[in-house]
């Protein structure tokens, strides 16, 4: 075995399973936030607006989050870290080849801000630029989804497979809305669903939690998802969750996924993919290693 | 105290509390079909389409709606019924002064085809055209909602109550598709969408369970709820719950509910309720008692 950099050893312990530990501190961490937005749900918010009218912040976006960068940077020092509010705060977001957590402290704020219980807490995991597991907690319903690569993926130890349809006719397709609500972002945004249903979809669900609609396309419940407008810390963990899952996660134009572009499609199988990806109009967002 | 009618005097006993033993055989039925549906859920199925290719029916439908009423119609032999599947099978769908159950047996079935985690019982009860009380019943998150006119409205005897927020700008709406796929509806079911957003609303959910999403409603998850090509057996069990949790149920053009008119209105607050009306634009679709 080769000499580990300091940057590749913290972490990385137990040879053929590299990133163990880390993968469980990333569970117990979910969990722990977890009970924090469960107990906040039933108190009264401080809601903040970012973006737009629609993209809100609260106390307890910040709280988790700096709970979960605190704890991974004691155990973890040399790690790096992209995380939603820091972001928000001016972060740079930029993935480079260290070991980097991808967080969402509070996926689903608006649900989270109305006591609408569809709420994750999402941490994903890179190093060399490539997802390594995945770690998503549905706070009310208490569902952990989790994915390593190579290993599968889980939702509370029960394996996650994806859906094989192929044929636009018998499928769920999940999409989310994004902040932007300018008209001509609300057209495409419509226009897209339209086309969907058009096509004679079963149906089109919106439960506002990217990370929840990604989990549910990991179980076989959905046979597709496509958004704009989300960001890594929401498709990071969600990723290595569908892969896991036998699915596929590609850019809305067909090719690779670009974690910083902003945009999405997943499906349980690479014929849906692309059908979606034909059927869809780009809606554009600045990249995430933009701002 | 008047003598009553035969028709009156079945599961009405208890002086004050005259429909308590037919509310708790609810609860009981509800609870049961439930194990059924979550069973059913991990199994494979044979769906038929109804009205059109995205209203959708399996087994589980009839089975549970026969359950539900072969139990009911033994204990209450007077009693009349309105279901789902005996409505599509050609049963009358009038509602009169006798005591009359109302039964959705699954809704949300195409989520329950896809095994997507949104899926209830229904069971509301009128005498006298009047709403007396409400079940339903999250099948897999197994959380019961009941309603009795004048005595409150509970999820897993928790207390409901309904948001007191009167702004759209702050407010999580909640809609469904309904049956139709025609260009023209779709247009005008986008169309609402797009005119709640252009006014800012927070949100729009659209989670595939038209009782679930009245159940938000009733827990002050959601702000409202608008829905055209909802059925009677959607909307009875729910009435009760969010008016006994101090909500607004009306008609979509503002005026008073009509159980049959397969389209509703349910806020929070009266105000809330009345600005939806106003901007919303009417779906067209046949009243229930003129199948």
């Amino acid at each position: 075995m080769k000499p580990r950099g300091e940057e590749e050893e913290e972490g990385a312990a137990g040879g053929g399973d590299p990133w163990k530990e880390c993968a469980e501190v990333a569970v117990q961490l979910a969990l722990r936030a977890g009970q924090i937005i469960r107990k906040a749900l039933t108190e009264e918010k401080q809601v903040s607006t970012k973006t737009s009218a629609a993209d809100l912040v609260t106390e307890t976006d910040h709280f988790v989050e700096n709970l979960i960068i605190s704890v991974l940077k004691e155990k973890f020092p040399s790690h790096r870290f992209i995380a939603e509010e820091s972001t928000a705060a001016g972060s740079k977001c930029v993935l480079t080849d260290s070991p980097t957590w991808i967080i969402d402290p509070v996926d689903g704020t608006c649900n989270f801000v109305h006591r609408f219980p569809t709420v994750a807490v999402s941490i994903g995991f890179a190093v060399n630029k490539e997802l390594e597991f995945g770690v998503i907690y549905h706070c009310t319903e208490e569902r952990l989804y989790t994915g390593r690569r190579g290993q599968g993926a889980f939702c509370n130890d029960k394996r996650l497979q994806v859906s094989k349809e192929t044929d636009i006719s018998k499928a769920l397709i999940l999409t989310e809305i994004g902040p932007k609500r300018d008209p001509a972002t609300l057209k495409l945004f419509l226009g897209n669903i339209e086309r969907l249903l058009k096509a004679q979809a079963h149906g089109v669900r919106v439960i506002g939690s990217s990370t929840l609609a990604l989990c549910h396309l990991a179980s076989g419940a959905a046979d597709a998802y496509y958004q704009f407008g989300l960001h890594c810390w929401d498709l990071a963990a969600a990723t290595v969750i569908i892969r896991e899952a036998g699915g596929t996660v590609i850019d809305t134009s067909g090719g690779p996924l670009d974690l910083m572009s902003c945009r999405v499609i997943a499906a349980g199988t690479r014929e849906m993919a692309m059908f979606i990806a034909q059927e869809i109009q780009t809606i554009h967002y600045r990249r995430d290693d933009e701002n």
